[in-house]
């Protein structure tokens, strides 16, 4: 049974501006120094797994997404409207050509450490979806994260490594989450699904038609001349969704989802305070020159000259031709509501 | 009677690091965006009240204060020496052409609003000059200060507008400084001498003739051939001093020196915390572009680019060609600790 994969690619990482900005997001960029893209490696990561990739863009990213990526099929959205529809779309279109057909959905910007551990996980997880399940990976937590969901999972495995996810829970306060981490039965949602493309499929079309019937109109024109019409027309009609709300969570309250357990040094880098905790423990880290004085924890990148940081524990200082921004790890969620408030200020360039 | 001004302009302001360096110091530089350097304002400033003005600074920098400031004297120093030996060998050659003068020592690089009300106390205090007195303005504290030294004065006027100075008191712990404001008899010590050019003299030759003998042979061959030779050999042989500790304090507590108070809206500019806080009230203040969300107090300076500063209260963050420093207000004094960490590391190039 082939194994297709599925990458998503659509975020802008607003968190992580002005390393990251809508004309030149995280899953483009060199965000460890590892000399590839975030999409570059999930796709290196993903190859020897798969017998297809495909991966969902936007119009603005395809040209730069063919040229870095050039052995994967490429959907372009006429606009984001979250996992669900870019998901659905490309399982139609897989499933059209092999009905029988396992897909799994990665997302373009997580960082993986370990790609044995990896790729064993992914193994398990098709196993299990050969049995029926949609099958998750959730990450082992090492810390009491209060930036990601988490998944509590049953106590006994329904296939090999893989237990019964009861329930999908949105990010925790801080007492919440070190309750987890005790209980040992949570782990971190990473937003990895795999299923077979027929399940998936099905369970879209019962709970949500008004996704499935226009994605399923759209996937019967692909390789016709009337595909972008046919796109252009239907997909602004389509509501924006995520895969976890809509299939994720109902199907694991009725127990046909499986999650897979793994610890292979996951991290969405969703944020200067995770960017700061990988770069930490990476020996390609690009350094800037820096003469750090009383500034333990700090993160500093893309700055060309000697940089001094007196003080401020945990300091963020990261500049680009664009921008220079200076915070702190612990605001490092707040970011975003800079992004978000620069096109009433007339800063749109800036995005 | 004449009178003559005197400026030691030999402070690198390792405080203001890396916007004062010792390649381009404060006193050379455009610091509060009037257009002019603090050494051309403090000029300005004196020139309406001086027979003469006389710049004691540096080899380094004498060419560039004489494109400065073209209408002054200016004496070079070997070496750094503290205040008391630059106040002194021009004294002692004003004395020489005019043993009737008084002469005055003013910092080249303090910030004065007020011109007016500096030109009525220095009035003043060149009348409690002519009455013996060794005088000095106290300037009215607007706040607990601990950046600044203490003058504490008597009660009762020795001459109009003048107190009898009962002593000179160091910077004080944020306790005692409260105390100072409430006791209403406290003035900040703004280094500021006015005195006879005899009185001063005299009084130099009696507490220190170690510092008046060697600086009296120097002024001595002033205008003649050897004046460089017996400059550059006696010099360092001159103990480094400041002018508050050898005259100011052990007259005071002999009675003869007379504070002036005055509100002249002064600050040394010492630190970045007292640099943001005149720039807060400057409407000539260079800003940089800046998106500025949750950093009440900050001063951002030097950066060409939008600037985000996010959960730090009171940042400072400085841009020069050659460093980016990142600090809070709170830790403005501790700049100097980085200057004097730079020879270790071999970045001299950045002093």
């Amino acid at each position: 049974m082939a194994f297709h994969s599925i990458i998503p690619a659509g975020g802008i990482g607003s968190r992580l501006w002005p390393l990251s900005r809508a004309a030149h997001p995280k899953f483009l960029s060199d965000f460890t120094g590892s000399g590839a893209s975030m999409l570059q490696e999930t796709a290196t990561r993903l190859r020897p797994l798969s017998d297809s990739l495909t991966i969902v863009t936007s119009q603005q990213y395809a040209s730069e997404v063919a040229q870095q990526v050039s052995d994967a099929s490429i959907l372009t959205e006429p606009s984001p409207r979250g996992t669900m529809p870019a998901i659905a779309l490309a399982t139609a279109i897989i499933m059209h050509s092999d009905p029988g057909a396992v897909v799994g959905s990665f997302a373009a910007d997580h960082y993986i450490h370990d790609e044995q551990a990896f790729h064993s996980a992914v193994a398990r997880a098709i196993e299990a979806a050969n049995d029926g399940y949609i099958a998750t990976l959730g990450i082992t937590p090492d810390s009491p994260s209060t930036a990601y969901g988490y998944i509590r999972r049953g106590a006994d495995t329904v296939a090999e490594g893989a237990y019964r996810a009861e329930a999908f829970v949105e990010k925790p306060d801080e007492q919440t989450a070190q309750n987890y981490l005790g209980a040992g039965t949570y782990v971190w949602n990473a937003g990895i699904f795999i299923a077979k493309a027929r399940v998936l499929w099905e369970q879209l079309e019962a709970l949500r038609p008004d996704i499935s019937q226009p994605i399923s109109e759209i996937a019967g024109a692909w390789g016709s001349a009337d595909y972008e019409e046919t796109l252009g027309t239907l997909w602004p009609t389509i509501p924006d969704t995520v895969i976890d709300r809509i299939i994720a969570e109902p199907c694991a309250s009725e127990g046909r989802v499986a999650v897979v357990p793994v610890d292979m040094g996951w991290s969405d880098i969703g944020d200067f305070d995770s960017l700061a905790e990988i770069m930490s423990k990476s020996e390609s880290a690009p350094h800037s020159p820096t003469l750090e004085i009383d500034c333990a924890r700090s993160f500093i990148c893309g700055i060309d000259k000697p940089v001094v940081v007196l003080g401020i524990e945990g300091a963020v200082v990261v500049e680009t031709p664009e921008a220079l921004l200076v915070t702190r790890r612990e605001s490092a969620q707040n970011v975003k509501k800079i992004v978000d408030s620069l096109p009433e200020k007339g800063l749109e360039n800036l995005l």
